[in-house]
């Protein structure tokens, strides 16, 4: 089983391949530049570099959200494009879940934290046993304030890995929380990999994905140009 | 500060550029293909994907061992060959730390263990702690059970990484010794990126590295032929 993971919801943008349950290749690029200029050279990159063409690909994953609406669009849009060109099934994977694969320990609760902006993260939370991951709530937009009254009590220790971690770490300090940890710097970004293997247990797990045609993105919240459209026909 | 690490002493190749403390590119490959035709192509797409060329780099890292000789010589050779026409520096670092820094927690002791053959593992500890890794002991080659009389009453938690992680945990269940966790399975291989970060970390200290002709790898053992030549002579 050969599966293409791309990532592009957020700041990084990526592409891993997996095969038989282990990551041969993987292209990262978290350099500012658009994610339509970069995500299909990271594609090729990939594929090339472990001698491989799209021929070769079983089945896409794509992280579908949280993230930036620009961002799922690339990554979601080039999926279906690769999706519909071969015929093979997708596995639209939570951001925040392929996340937490990367920071995969056991005896914490893994915390992805995503700003959201507005003193919000987009996040989730989970455990990590027996080689399984258990999801504790859905993908959710949540207040840093909220997230820290869920978690204050908790006897084992937070997990923190994500572009949010510097502005959730700051919150918990200001409360005088110290039962955290912040995941290793070097991968605090999204990665392919995650996305790659969270498809491959779903797989695994006799999950066959879904066409292209029907993966959907999870944007979590409206976009700016709706929430407005909203606020104004509220007013009215 | 632009640094490219390149990783080649185990079975995964590749090549990450750092720049001003993040990862900005990063090409993997663990494909089974010899590191002499994939290592170049992988540095290659790294900073071409990144939109650089070598002269937009400033210093270059290499994992010098221990590992592979094969593997850490194609790395070595690459990297001298890069500072012989760049005229820029090297910082030469132990492919233990690099894999600790990938998994670099707080709370744990970290546990870098390298599969090395006859039930050895070349390994060194580490803690981790306010940004800063700590070593505990030199890199060196340790038969198992001697790592288990070493670490079975820490009171720390052991976090195995690396391709030694399955033999070592499957020892430490023979013993029902149970105070250890293994680390992110997609991250369980050699990355350049922790070759770039302890890099990045020295810089930042004040070293300004040594020239490519002064790095030296760091095997730890004998080659093989030597050691079979070392056994006839103490037999004569």
């Amino acid at each position: 089983m050969t599966i293409l993971g791309v990532e592009s919801s957020a700041v990084s943008a990526g592409a891993a391949v997996l095969k038989d349950g282990k990551i041969i290749s993987e292209s990262y690029l978290n350099v500012g530049l658009t994610h339509s200029e970069t995500l299909m050279t990271l594609v090729d990159t990939c594929l090339k570099n472990a001698g491989l063409t799209a021929d070769g690909i079983d089945a896409f994953a794509v992280s579908k959200g949280p993230g930036s609406f620009t961002g799922i669009r690339i990554g979601i849009s080039a999926v279906k494009g690769m999706c519909f060109g071969s015929g093979k099934p997708v596995y639209g994977i939570s951001t925040l879940e392929a996340m937490a694969y990367g920071a995969a320990a056991e005896d914490v609760i893994i915390c992805p934290v995503m700003d959201a902006r507005c003193n919000q993260v987009y996040n989730a939370l989970f455990t990590f046993n027996n080689k399984k991951l258990t999801r504790l709530c859905p993908d959710r937009a949540i207040k840093l304030n909220e997230l820290y009254d869920e978690i204050k009590n908790t006897d084992k220790r937070i997990l923190l890995i994500g572009d949010g971690s510097d502005i959730t770490k700051k919150y918990f300090e200001e409360q005088n929380f110290a039962n955290f940890s912040v995941f290793s710097e070097i991968f605090k970004f999204q990665r392919a990999c995650g996305v790659a293997f969270a498809a491959f247990l779903r797989y695994n797990e006799g999950d066959s994905g879904e066409t292209g045609d029907a993966l959907q993105p999870a944007y979590l919240r409206l976009a700016q140009a709706e929430r407005e459209r909203q606020q104004r026909s509220e007013k009215k």
